[in-house]
């Protein structure tokens, strides 16, 4: 390696290794407050960084979110899969009828709850990605961001298939859109924040706005798993 | 009526009428460029007031969005529940299995669906209500909001258990979270603004980003509504 590769390579480290310092500051100061608490100057603080020093290795606070979100798939599939891949798979002569294909459609629901559920931030970022994230950024970072979550879904149609042959990948892509829309969603519905979850808890007639995230996305995805096992949903 | 009654009244009608005004100026604003593109400022300059004049009758914009999330609930419900009265109830005879009971699940997944992506800026106002409408409101708001939410979605069960009996309030609570979550989202993603728009459609590793929501939304719920009525997910 001559020296100008050499002090190339040390400079390349050197910037990856600050836009990991950036990335950890957002992700622990989105993880303790929430994004949409988080701007652009608390994170140049936390890293000790100017704000305009900052923008020289991000675009803007919403890209720097937008990375993590992919991070976060890139982290939550393998984990998922891992999981899906620990089941059993029913008896490929088992009908849609019994109760083994049955069982099977509940834990692959349970799979992409719980995954998700232990993903909180995860899940915040999936509900903030469509609204806000992919807003203010540019064109090329969307494009890498889609990418991202296109490649992971597709290995997670293939292990849902492997479990569930009878499974389009229409259906799996759309359990994986459901699965993560509806934990997204229903992840800001449980964090009203503490002055609001107290006014829920404490009038009788607000009950039902108490979300429990996991049980409520395990039934939901049960319901459609078992309705797309039945074979009678349009392709 | 005395004068001072008579005065009163008129006072409360003016107010009733500034009120009106103003979320008519945030809803024509909101339909035209999108919910988060629409500041306080905007609407106070739209109506003709100053910003300081529109907040004695409105706490934040955020509580304008809301109430604009509730006169959508008000709207959109009776409008579901008209569509859903219109449909035939299968036979009660008619077992899980039947075509009669699967075509009612189809178009009682097609009525949430159709109704929801023919009010975009409901569809807007549904993904930004939790995640920002109701952060920045009082209490009271929050609870007035919840309480037309929670009555409307009582009314919709009563429709939807009249065509499909065997459906528990639980399950019917779950599928109007998921139509409303799922087309919440779902809008966000169809609409990422024309640039992004351009680029899905340019690139063809893209093309499963194109969301076409109406579509997608009904054989979600299909498949769940399906699911449910095989009763073999728990209660």
């Amino acid at each position: 390696m001559t020296t100008t590769g050499f002090q190339r390579a040390r400079s390349v480290e050197a910037k990856r290794q600050r836009e990991n310092a950036v990335l950890d500051a957002a992700r622990a100061l989105g993880g303790e407050r929430g994004i949409r608490q988080v701007t652009l100057t608390d994170i140049a603080e936390a890293v000790g960084m100017h704000k305009s020093a900052l923008l020289r290795y991000f675009e803007t606070r919403e890209q720097i979110f937008l990375r993590l979100t992919a991070d976060g798939w890139r982290e939550w599939s393998p984990a998922l899969r891992a999981s899906l891949d620990a089941l059993d798979a029913p008896d490929a002569r088992s009908s849609v009828a019994t109760a083994q294909a049955v069982a099977t459609a509940q834990a692959v629901a349970r799979a992409f709850a719980s995954s998700l559920a232990a993903r909180p931030m995860f899940c915040d970022l999936l509900a903030q990605a469509p609204l806000n994230l992919e807003r203010n950024v540019s064109l090329e970072s969307v494009r890498a961001f889609k990418l991202v979550t296109l490649e992971e879904v597709d290995l997670i149609v293939t292990s849902v298939r492997r479990l569930l042959p009878t499974m389009t990948e229409r259906d799996v892509v759309d359990i994986v859109a459901a699965a993560t829309s509806l934990s997204g969603a229903l992840f800001q519905m449980a964090t009203p924040g503490p002055e609001v979850e107290a006014l829920y808890r404490s009038d009788p007639r607000l009950a039902h706005a108490v979300v429990d995230v996991e049980p409520r996305v395990t039934r939901m995805l049960a319901g459609m798993i078992d309705g797309f096992l039945a074979g009678r949903i349009a392709p």
